[in-house]
């Protein structure tokens, strides 16, 4: 699959406003930095249009959220869809108890999201209104296996079908759908599951590319691969003494000095 | 004396809810994961009961606190006690204002504490009801020294008596003690008190070995042990031009490899 | 120029309260930390009154604001007024949005401040009331070139004059001034752009600086040469595989044991 450019971020440098969490929001900032693109975190009501307008992409992140944020997220997703910029929402949680799986339902049904992005508990909490979610990593049996490859994609098919939003569930194998086309991506590394924000990370650069394209399933596409990538050359780069936190840093720091073609050359995508 | 392995957190994977400050929170999170716990950040009142519910252990941290989050601790701490979950209290700045001793105080009213961790300034103050706190550092007057640690460690078994809790006063000297043991741990480097968070951390290794162990005196002394030795290495391996932010970086890279016989190598802990 | 020494705040170790975003408040703590000051993060309205009262410094940053920061703001700015302490505002994302540039407004217009120091598009919205700010970062229309310079510097001492504040515009080249002098900082490296927090470090710096010293012009400028020092020698350091987090990771490391006297080889400056 030929796949979107991080040249066109680096040459677009889109504005991109993330309401998100409080735990991540440094990380990712620094990842839309270093992908070419320039963050402004803004969660407040009294904001959100405001930034909604002057930005080219969204981000909704419901992790530590509460009232006033969702406000906020309301508002300037909306803001985005009277505009048509992209809005990618990541449902951080969802499942993990009942106000977050209702915020998250509840974004769903008043915003138009471009791109869904989470792990396989959350977005099955969202298509199906119910999850065995023991926090917000993936239980393992929803992880996404080889043998369930065909049945992740029609899933992801169908709720991006429903929803209108390309559908992204990561894990050890990605699944990237939206109504009609489904793909895989193999790169990436166990440790990411062993720092936190690599999951809001993906979901920015998902939104840094949807911001410089138009097919925004090659760009979701693009986006958790340039992630992968990056991820698996920051284990390549780990010295025997260093840890997860180096593991961290190698990722942002790859992915400020990486270009496409070195991507392109270690991409595992297969087309489902 | 015999600590607890952390090879145990490893293979529980507790789930470890965290209401805690924004300044420290991606310290806090990346720390439990690198030990093998699984960390969830949730400060929103109606999220507190559902997350207490689904995690392992709980901690309570007042930096940067809030009406909401006070309300949202409150919650999920009556949540965890009635469930049997331990639930850690970090008193952050306890002292410093009105607000925050009165939060302190409030909480250890009405939650009732596995662990207590702070500064020998925020311990004295929820013990005694004053302080002498200059802001979040210890004041130097309050830091335990080798001559202080009999009468250290009678205050600390009598604050433990009080409050049910274990308390730990961490410092140059770390005190840690229930109601009838007291022990001192030696290990820890003082470039520990040139990041932020250092504090933080250690109380959520407290509640990551206390959701792991019947005795919370002992795996409150191996988390703070634990915590000492990383820091100690994190130290050692500093290299001439590196400084606050590769000490702190190197401390959660270590704590993502360790095992429990190099920590047991190196523990330096008397009993009182 | 004459600048102060850095090791000046590692003798009084001036506590330093801020009420600032959640993007960069870890960054925030650890240079105020790194440069011998002692930081205590607190943004609720009831604890404004008495940690603005035990510091001997404020920052004031208006990033992810909300209506409850905002009054914890007004609070704690005029205890430090009353108490003749030194306040450091940071107009963050000024002209992005009515909400925030209201709100820097006021607070210019209820709280004295001893620093202003922002990009210049945030600068020229506070002095002009209106900006073309595309958000958190300067329009590269409005950064200040060789060519602007005394232009730059009569607009400064202008604002400096209107306020009472010494006024910093930090950019490529960093203009700092009071109402009768003004100079220019040619210290620094391009990357700082690529990195989330240079700026609200820089402002932390300011404070720690002006709470060490009577003269706040001189400072203002020490504080901005020594984070562009700091800035250059990070990026000498980098290694060919290295990237934008390292490069963080450095300025903070040098932070941390760098002297006056390394500060004064390097520092470029000029008298306007």
């Amino acid at each position: 699959m030929l796949i979107e450019q991080i040249e066109k971020i680096r040459a677009k440098k889109p504005v991109i406003h993330c309401i998100t969490n409080y735990v991540t929001a440094n990380d990712c900032a620094n990842v839309l930095l270093a992908c070419g693109a320039s963050p402004i975190m803004a969660d407040a009501p009294e904001d959100a249009a405001d930034i909604a307008a002057l930005a080219d992409g969204l981000v909704i992140n419901i992790g530590t959220l509460n009232q006033q944020k969702l406000e906020a997220m309301l508002i300037a997703g909306r803001t985005a869809n009277s505009l048509g910029k992209p809005v990618v929402l990541d449902p951080v949680g969802a499942g993990a108890s009942k106000a977050r799986t209702d915020a998250a339902l509840r974004l769903i049904s008043e915003v138009d999201f471009t791109v869904i992005r989470g792990n396989s508990s959350e977005i099955k909490t969202l298509a199906l209104g119910s999850a065995g979610s023991r926090g917000v990593d993936a239980d393992l049996a929803d992880a996404v296996a080889e043998a369930d490859l065909p049945a992740a994609a029609a899933f992801a098919k169908r709720f991006a079908s429903q929803t209108g939003a390309v559908i992204a569930i990561t894990g050890a194998i990605d699944v990237i759908a939206d109504a009609e086309r489904a793909a895989a991506v193999y790169n990436g590394d166990p440790m990411l599951r062993r720092i936190t924000g690599a999951g809001c990370m993906t979901t920015c650069l998902c939104a840094a590319f949807a911001a410089c394209a138009n097919d925004r399933f090659i760009s979701t596409v693009s986006a958790i691969t340039a992630m992968g990538v990056c991820g698996e050359i920051a284990k390549e780069k780990l010295g025997i003494d260093e840890g997860t936190i180096t593991f961290r840093n190698n990722i942002i720091d790859i992915m400020s000095y990486i270009n496409s073609e070195r991507i392109d050359s270690r991409k595992r995508i297969i087309e489902l």
